[in-house]
Protein backbone atom coordinates (compact mmCIF):
# COMPACT_ATOMS: atom_id res chain seq x y z
CA UNK A 1 0.00 0.00 0.00
CA UNK A 2 1.87 3.12 -0.98
CA UNK A 3 -1.10 6.56 -0.41
CA UNK A 4 -0.86 10.03 -1.52
CA UNK A 5 0.08 10.58 2.66
CA UNK A 6 2.95 7.94 2.04
CA UNK A 7 4.15 10.45 -0.55
CA UNK A 8 3.58 13.84 1.25
CA UNK A 9 5.12 12.78 4.23
CA UNK A 10 8.17 11.31 2.28
CA UNK A 11 9.35 8.80 4.69
CA UNK A 12 13.09 7.50 4.45
CA UNK A 13 13.01 4.83 6.93
CA UNK A 14 10.58 1.99 7.66
CA UNK A 15 7.92 3.57 10.66
CA UNK A 16 7.43 0.93 13.77
CA UNK A 17 4.49 1.38 15.82
CA UNK A 18 5.63 0.59 19.32
CA UNK A 19 1.83 -0.49 20.82
CA UNK A 20 -0.32 -3.52 21.51
CA UNK A 21 -3.25 -1.43 20.99
CA UNK A 22 -5.20 -2.98 18.15
CA UNK A 23 -7.60 0.59 17.47
CA UNK A 24 -3.69 2.46 17.52
CA UNK A 25 -2.77 0.28 14.55
CA UNK A 26 -6.33 0.30 13.03
CA UNK A 27 -5.71 4.39 13.58
CA UNK A 28 -2.58 4.31 11.72
CA UNK A 29 -3.27 2.28 8.86
CA UNK A 30 -6.16 4.17 7.63
CA UNK A 31 -3.48 6.89 6.88
CA UNK A 32 -2.21 4.29 4.36
CA UNK A 33 1.36 4.45 5.47
CA UNK A 34 3.63 1.57 5.98
CA UNK A 35 4.65 0.27 9.33
CA UNK A 36 5.89 -2.46 11.07
CA UNK A 37 5.00 -2.98 14.76
CA UNK A 38 5.91 -4.16 18.34
CA UNK A 39 4.79 -4.31 21.97
CA UNK A 40 7.08 -2.25 24.35
CA UNK A 41 6.58 -2.80 27.84
CA UNK A 42 7.26 -0.14 30.77
CA UNK A 43 6.36 0.83 34.05
CA UNK A 44 2.65 2.91 33.50
CA UNK A 45 2.10 2.77 37.32
CA UNK A 46 4.46 5.29 38.52
CA UNK A 47 5.92 8.88 36.62
CA UNK A 48 7.72 11.75 38.07
CA UNK A 49 5.07 14.52 35.85
CA UNK A 50 1.68 16.08 37.49
CA UNK A 51 0.23 17.62 34.83
CA UNK A 52 -1.86 15.37 32.68
CA UNK A 53 -0.60 16.99 29.30
CA UNK A 54 2.47 16.19 30.97
CA UNK A 55 1.99 12.15 32.63
CA UNK A 56 1.05 11.30 28.74
CA UNK A 57 4.22 13.20 27.26
CA UNK A 58 6.43 11.24 29.83
CA UNK A 59 4.90 7.94 29.58
CA UNK A 60 5.36 8.05 25.66
CA UNK A 61 8.74 9.33 25.67
CA UNK A 62 9.81 6.40 28.27
CA UNK A 63 8.15 3.71 25.91
CA UNK A 64 10.29 5.47 22.53
CA UNK A 65 13.36 5.19 24.86
CA UNK A 66 12.65 1.37 25.67
CA UNK A 67 11.50 0.28 22.04
CA UNK A 68 14.65 2.23 20.99
CA UNK A 69 17.20 0.30 22.58
CA UNK A 70 15.94 -3.17 20.03
CA UNK A 71 14.82 -0.88 17.03
CA UNK A 72 17.65 0.83 15.37
CA UNK A 73 16.60 1.20 11.92
CA UNK A 74 12.99 2.83 12.43
CA UNK A 75 11.38 6.05 13.13
CA UNK A 76 9.19 4.79 16.03
CA UNK A 77 6.67 6.25 17.14
CA UNK A 78 4.85 5.50 20.38
CA UNK A 79 1.70 7.01 22.39
CA UNK A 80 -0.36 6.99 25.80
CA UNK A 81 -3.40 7.90 26.33
CA UNK A 82 -5.09 8.82 29.72
CA UNK A 83 -8.56 9.89 31.15
CA UNK A 84 -9.37 12.34 33.44
CA UNK A 85 -12.16 13.57 35.03
CA UNK A 86 -11.58 16.52 37.62
CA UNK A 87 -7.74 15.92 36.90
CA UNK A 88 -8.92 12.75 38.57
CA UNK A 89 -7.30 9.72 36.61
CA UNK A 90 -9.89 6.90 35.14
CA UNK A 91 -7.94 3.50 34.84
CA UNK A 92 -9.44 0.45 33.15
CA UNK A 93 -12.33 -1.08 35.72
CA UNK A 94 -10.78 -3.62 37.47
CA UNK A 95 -14.51 -5.82 37.40
CA UNK A 96 -18.37 -4.90 36.00
CA UNK A 97 -19.35 -2.99 39.74
CA UNK A 98 -16.20 -0.73 39.03
CA UNK A 99 -16.98 -0.27 35.42
CA UNK A 100 -20.24 1.31 36.48
CA UNK A 101 -18.85 3.30 38.97
CA UNK A 102 -17.13 5.06 36.39
CA UNK A 103 -19.38 5.09 33.58
CA UNK A 104 -22.18 6.59 36.73
CA UNK A 105 -19.34 9.34 37.06
CA UNK A 106 -19.23 10.30 33.65
CA UNK A 107 -23.02 10.66 33.17
CA UNK A 108 -24.05 13.68 32.07
CA UNK A 109 -20.54 15.51 32.81
CA UNK A 110 -17.24 16.09 30.78
CA UNK A 111 -14.27 14.48 31.11
CA UNK A 112 -10.59 14.71 29.32
CA UNK A 113 -9.01 12.41 26.80
CA UNK A 114 -5.28 13.11 26.66
CA UNK A 115 -2.74 11.26 23.84
CA UNK A 116 0.97 11.81 24.16
CA UNK A 117 3.01 11.10 21.42
CA UNK A 118 6.61 10.44 20.87
CA UNK A 119 8.73 10.10 17.65
CA UNK A 120 12.12 9.07 17.28
CA UNK A 121 14.48 9.23 14.16
CA UNK A 122 17.32 7.78 14.64
CA UNK A 123 19.00 8.35 11.23
CA UNK A 124 18.78 11.97 11.87
CA UNK A 125 18.96 11.52 15.70
CA UNK A 126 16.01 13.58 16.77
CA UNK A 127 12.50 12.99 18.75
CA UNK A 128 9.66 14.95 18.85
CA UNK A 129 6.94 14.93 22.09
CA UNK A 130 3.81 16.09 22.22
CA UNK A 131 0.16 16.26 22.96
CA UNK A 132 -3.55 16.14 22.02
CA UNK A 133 -6.51 16.87 24.10
CA UNK A 134 -9.96 16.27 24.25
CA UNK A 135 -13.03 17.45 26.13
CA UNK A 136 -15.61 14.19 26.04
CA UNK A 137 -19.22 15.08 27.37
CA UNK A 138 -21.70 12.31 27.88
CA UNK A 139 -25.34 12.96 28.08
CA UNK A 140 -27.27 11.60 30.98
CA UNK A 141 -27.27 7.68 31.11
CA UNK A 142 -29.94 5.83 32.85
CA UNK A 143 -28.65 2.54 35.03
CA UNK A 144 -30.47 0.02 32.15
CA UNK A 145 -28.34 1.94 29.54
CA UNK A 146 -25.02 1.39 31.42
CA UNK A 147 -25.78 -2.30 32.67
CA UNK A 148 -26.54 -3.11 29.01
CA UNK A 149 -23.26 -1.79 27.72
CA UNK A 150 -21.05 -3.82 30.68
CA UNK A 151 -22.47 -7.25 29.99
CA UNK A 152 -21.27 -6.84 26.40
CA UNK A 153 -17.90 -6.60 27.82
CA UNK A 154 -17.01 -4.22 25.29
CA UNK A 155 -16.08 -1.31 29.09
CA UNK A 156 -13.37 -3.71 30.82
CA UNK A 157 -10.61 -2.85 28.80
CA UNK A 158 -10.79 0.76 28.37
CA UNK A 159 -9.78 3.29 30.12
CA UNK A 160 -12.60 5.19 31.52
CA UNK A 161 -14.80 2.15 30.83
CA UNK A 162 -16.02 3.05 27.32
CA UNK A 163 -14.65 3.32 23.71
CA UNK A 164 -16.19 5.93 21.52
CA UNK A 165 -16.29 3.94 18.74
CA UNK A 166 -18.28 1.43 20.56
CA UNK A 167 -22.06 0.92 19.61
CA UNK A 168 -22.72 2.28 23.00
CA UNK A 169 -19.89 4.92 22.92
CA UNK A 170 -21.92 6.68 19.93
CA UNK A 171 -25.23 6.94 21.86
CA UNK A 172 -23.50 7.97 25.30
CA UNK A 173 -21.08 10.73 24.00
CA UNK A 174 -23.14 13.74 23.55
CA UNK A 175 -20.29 16.22 21.78
CA UNK A 176 -16.63 16.67 21.90
CA UNK A 177 -14.57 19.37 21.57
CA UNK A 178 -10.94 17.96 19.97
CA UNK A 179 -9.61 15.61 17.92
CA UNK A 180 -12.46 12.21 17.72
CA UNK A 181 -9.23 10.02 17.54
CA UNK A 182 -7.60 11.31 19.57
CA UNK A 183 -10.18 10.29 22.17
CA UNK A 184 -10.08 6.83 20.16
CA UNK A 185 -6.48 6.33 20.73
CA UNK A 186 -4.26 8.28 18.11
CA UNK A 187 -4.50 11.42 17.31
CA UNK A 188 -4.29 11.66 13.55
CA UNK A 189 -3.91 15.25 12.63
CA UNK A 190 -1.18 16.12 15.27
CA UNK A 191 0.27 12.69 14.62
CA UNK A 192 0.75 13.94 10.63
CA UNK A 193 2.19 17.01 11.49
CA UNK A 194 5.00 15.52 13.88
CA UNK A 195 5.97 13.47 11.11
CA UNK A 196 6.00 15.75 8.37
CA UNK A 197 8.43 17.92 10.94
CA UNK A 198 10.68 15.38 12.00
CA UNK A 199 11.43 13.68 8.72
CA UNK B 1 -28.39 -9.40 14.77
CA UNK B 2 -29.80 -8.41 17.85
CA UNK B 3 -27.69 -6.01 20.07
CA UNK B 4 -28.35 -4.85 23.52
CA UNK B 5 -29.23 -1.53 21.86
CA UNK B 6 -31.67 -2.96 20.05
CA UNK B 7 -33.81 -3.77 23.21
CA UNK B 8 -33.40 -0.68 25.12
CA UNK B 9 -35.03 1.07 22.14
CA UNK B 10 -37.63 -2.02 22.14
CA UNK B 11 -38.89 -1.59 18.50
CA UNK B 12 -42.55 -2.71 18.01
CA UNK B 13 -42.06 -2.19 14.28
CA UNK B 14 -39.18 -2.78 11.54
CA UNK B 15 -37.01 0.21 10.71
CA UNK B 16 -36.38 1.71 7.14
CA UNK B 17 -33.68 4.02 6.34
CA UNK B 18 -34.82 5.87 3.45
CA UNK B 19 -31.28 7.05 2.43
CA UNK B 20 -28.72 5.56 -0.74
CA UNK B 21 -25.63 6.73 1.77
CA UNK B 22 -23.87 3.79 2.10
CA UNK B 23 -22.04 5.86 5.21
CA UNK B 24 -25.82 6.61 6.83
CA UNK B 25 -26.17 2.81 5.90
CA UNK B 26 -22.79 1.54 7.66
CA UNK B 27 -23.58 3.99 10.40
CA UNK B 28 -27.31 2.41 11.88
CA UNK B 29 -25.51 -0.34 11.44
CA UNK B 30 -23.04 0.52 14.05
CA UNK B 31 -25.72 0.72 16.70
CA UNK B 32 -26.84 -3.32 15.59
CA UNK B 33 -30.28 -2.16 14.36
CA UNK B 34 -32.47 -4.35 12.79
CA UNK B 35 -33.41 -2.50 9.48
CA UNK B 36 -34.44 -2.45 6.23
CA UNK B 37 -33.34 0.45 3.28
CA UNK B 38 -34.46 2.35 0.22
CA UNK B 39 -33.82 5.12 -1.56
CA UNK B 40 -36.30 8.09 -1.24
CA UNK B 41 -36.10 11.19 -4.46
CA UNK B 42 -37.25 14.63 -3.38
CA UNK B 43 -36.23 17.73 -4.61
CA UNK B 44 -32.89 19.29 -2.64
CA UNK B 45 -32.53 22.47 -4.30
CA UNK B 46 -35.66 23.94 -3.46
CA UNK B 47 -36.64 24.73 0.09
CA UNK B 48 -38.64 27.38 1.85
CA UNK B 49 -36.40 27.75 5.52
CA UNK B 50 -33.86 30.44 5.54
CA UNK B 51 -31.31 29.31 8.20
CA UNK B 52 -29.57 25.65 8.13
CA UNK B 53 -31.14 24.22 11.05
CA UNK B 54 -34.47 24.75 9.57
CA UNK B 55 -33.47 23.86 6.28
CA UNK B 56 -31.95 20.79 6.97
CA UNK B 57 -35.09 19.39 8.99
CA UNK B 58 -37.06 20.55 6.07
CA UNK B 59 -35.26 17.99 3.42
CA UNK B 60 -35.46 15.43 6.02
CA UNK B 61 -39.40 15.84 7.03
CA UNK B 62 -40.34 15.75 3.22
CA UNK B 63 -38.03 12.99 2.43
CA UNK B 64 -40.20 11.62 5.16
CA UNK B 65 -43.61 12.15 4.15
CA UNK B 66 -42.62 10.92 0.33
CA UNK B 67 -41.15 7.54 2.05
CA UNK B 68 -44.18 6.58 4.01
CA UNK B 69 -46.34 7.14 0.96
CA UNK B 70 -44.73 3.79 -0.46
CA UNK B 71 -43.62 2.01 3.09
CA UNK B 72 -47.18 1.83 5.21
CA UNK B 73 -45.73 -0.77 7.96
CA UNK B 74 -42.32 0.84 8.91
CA UNK B 75 -40.66 2.92 11.43
CA UNK B 76 -38.65 5.11 8.56
CA UNK B 77 -35.57 7.12 9.41
CA UNK B 78 -34.66 9.95 6.68
CA UNK B 79 -31.58 12.38 7.14
CA UNK B 80 -30.30 15.64 5.34
CA UNK B 81 -26.95 16.60 5.55
CA UNK B 82 -25.38 19.96 4.84
CA UNK B 83 -22.12 22.14 5.67
CA UNK B 84 -21.96 25.95 5.52
CA UNK B 85 -19.47 28.47 5.78
CA UNK B 86 -19.82 31.37 7.05
CA UNK B 87 -23.89 30.86 6.59
CA UNK B 88 -23.48 29.80 2.84
CA UNK B 89 -23.81 26.50 1.49
CA UNK B 90 -21.44 24.09 0.36
CA UNK B 91 -22.34 21.74 -2.15
CA UNK B 92 -20.97 18.66 -4.10
CA UNK B 93 -18.04 19.93 -6.37
CA UNK B 94 -18.44 20.20 -9.82
CA UNK B 95 -15.19 19.21 -11.17
CA UNK B 96 -11.44 19.09 -9.34
CA UNK B 97 -11.12 22.74 -9.92
CA UNK B 98 -14.17 23.24 -7.65
CA UNK B 99 -12.86 20.75 -5.48
CA UNK B 100 -9.59 22.95 -5.04
CA UNK B 101 -11.26 26.01 -4.10
CA UNK B 102 -13.22 24.58 -1.83
CA UNK B 103 -11.14 22.80 0.22
CA UNK B 104 -8.96 26.12 0.04
CA UNK B 105 -11.86 28.14 1.24
CA UNK B 106 -11.76 25.74 4.56
CA UNK B 107 -8.83 25.76 5.02
CA UNK B 108 -7.47 27.44 8.42
CA UNK B 109 -11.39 28.08 9.31
CA UNK B 110 -14.35 26.74 11.06
CA UNK B 111 -17.46 25.93 8.77
CA UNK B 112 -20.49 24.05 10.31
CA UNK B 113 -22.46 20.98 9.56
CA UNK B 114 -26.03 20.48 9.88
CA UNK B 115 -27.78 16.99 9.50
CA UNK B 116 -31.45 16.85 10.14
CA UNK B 117 -33.44 13.77 10.86
CA UNK B 118 -36.72 13.00 10.47
CA UNK B 119 -38.46 9.66 12.01
CA UNK B 120 -42.67 8.94 11.01
CA UNK B 121 -43.77 6.29 13.15
CA UNK B 122 -47.06 5.02 11.47
CA UNK B 123 -48.21 2.26 14.64
CA UNK B 124 -48.40 5.20 16.66
CA UNK B 125 -49.37 7.92 13.58
CA UNK B 126 -46.16 10.11 15.46
CA UNK B 127 -43.89 12.20 14.11
CA UNK B 128 -40.39 13.92 14.95
CA UNK B 129 -37.53 16.08 14.00
CA UNK B 130 -34.26 17.33 15.19
CA UNK B 131 -31.14 18.08 13.58
CA UNK B 132 -27.68 18.39 15.13
CA UNK B 133 -24.84 20.82 14.67
CA UNK B 134 -21.41 20.50 14.36
CA UNK B 135 -18.70 22.69 14.35
CA UNK B 136 -15.66 21.68 12.01
CA UNK B 137 -12.07 23.26 12.26
CA UNK B 138 -9.52 22.67 9.47
CA UNK B 139 -5.86 23.61 9.99
CA UNK B 140 -4.33 25.36 7.52
CA UNK B 141 -3.73 22.94 4.32
CA UNK B 142 -1.15 22.88 1.77
CA UNK B 143 -2.40 23.08 -2.22
CA UNK B 144 0.20 20.28 -2.31
CA UNK B 145 -2.37 18.06 0.54
CA UNK B 146 -5.63 19.58 -0.89
CA UNK B 147 -4.30 18.14 -4.96
CA UNK B 148 -3.56 14.99 -3.37
CA UNK B 149 -6.74 14.15 -1.80
CA UNK B 150 -8.25 15.47 -4.81
CA UNK B 151 -6.56 13.07 -6.85
CA UNK B 152 -8.04 10.12 -4.89
CA UNK B 153 -11.53 11.13 -6.43
CA UNK B 154 -12.82 10.84 -2.44
CA UNK B 155 -14.00 15.03 -2.57
CA UNK B 156 -16.10 14.34 -5.68
CA UNK B 157 -19.07 13.11 -3.99
CA UNK B 158 -18.74 14.86 -0.72
CA UNK B 159 -20.61 18.37 0.00
CA UNK B 160 -17.88 20.32 0.97
CA UNK B 161 -15.87 18.17 -1.16
CA UNK B 162 -14.17 16.05 2.20
CA UNK B 163 -15.09 13.19 4.36
CA UNK B 164 -13.79 13.34 8.23
CA UNK B 165 -13.83 9.35 8.03
CA UNK B 166 -11.27 9.94 5.33
CA UNK B 167 -7.39 9.16 5.17
CA UNK B 168 -7.06 13.15 4.41
CA UNK B 169 -10.04 14.00 6.06
CA UNK B 170 -8.46 12.59 9.48
CA UNK B 171 -5.11 14.62 9.04
CA UNK B 172 -7.06 17.82 7.82
CA UNK B 173 -9.74 18.51 10.68
CA UNK B 174 -8.09 19.92 13.78
CA UNK B 175 -11.04 19.60 16.18
CA UNK B 176 -14.17 19.49 16.31
CA UNK B 177 -17.38 20.66 18.58
CA UNK B 178 -20.44 18.64 19.00
CA UNK B 179 -21.01 14.71 17.47
CA UNK B 180 -18.37 13.63 15.32
CA UNK B 181 -21.03 11.10 13.39
CA UNK B 182 -22.81 14.16 12.80
CA UNK B 183 -20.15 14.91 10.02
CA UNK B 184 -19.71 11.44 8.86
CA UNK B 185 -23.69 12.00 8.00
CA UNK B 186 -25.96 10.44 10.94
CA UNK B 187 -25.74 12.06 14.71
CA UNK B 188 -25.90 8.68 16.66
CA UNK B 189 -26.60 9.76 19.61
CA UNK B 190 -29.53 12.49 18.86
CA UNK B 191 -30.78 9.33 16.39
CA UNK B 192 -30.85 6.85 19.63
CA UNK B 193 -32.82 9.76 21.88
CA UNK B 194 -35.23 10.23 19.01
CA UNK B 195 -36.07 6.21 18.50
CA UNK B 196 -36.21 6.16 22.24
CA UNK B 197 -38.71 9.01 22.19
CA UNK B 198 -41.03 7.72 19.16
CA UNK B 199 -41.10 4.71 19.91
Amino acid sequence: MNSNINQLINLNSRLLLASQSPRRRFLLSLLGLNFDTTSVDIDEEHFLSVNPNDIVCELAERKAIEASKVNKDYIIITADTLVFLDNHMLTKPINQNDAYTILKRLSGRTHQVYTGIAIFNPISNSKIIDYEKTDVTFRHLEDEEIWAYIITGSPMDKAGAYGIQDDFGAVFVERIEGDYYNVVGLPLCKLYQMLKSII
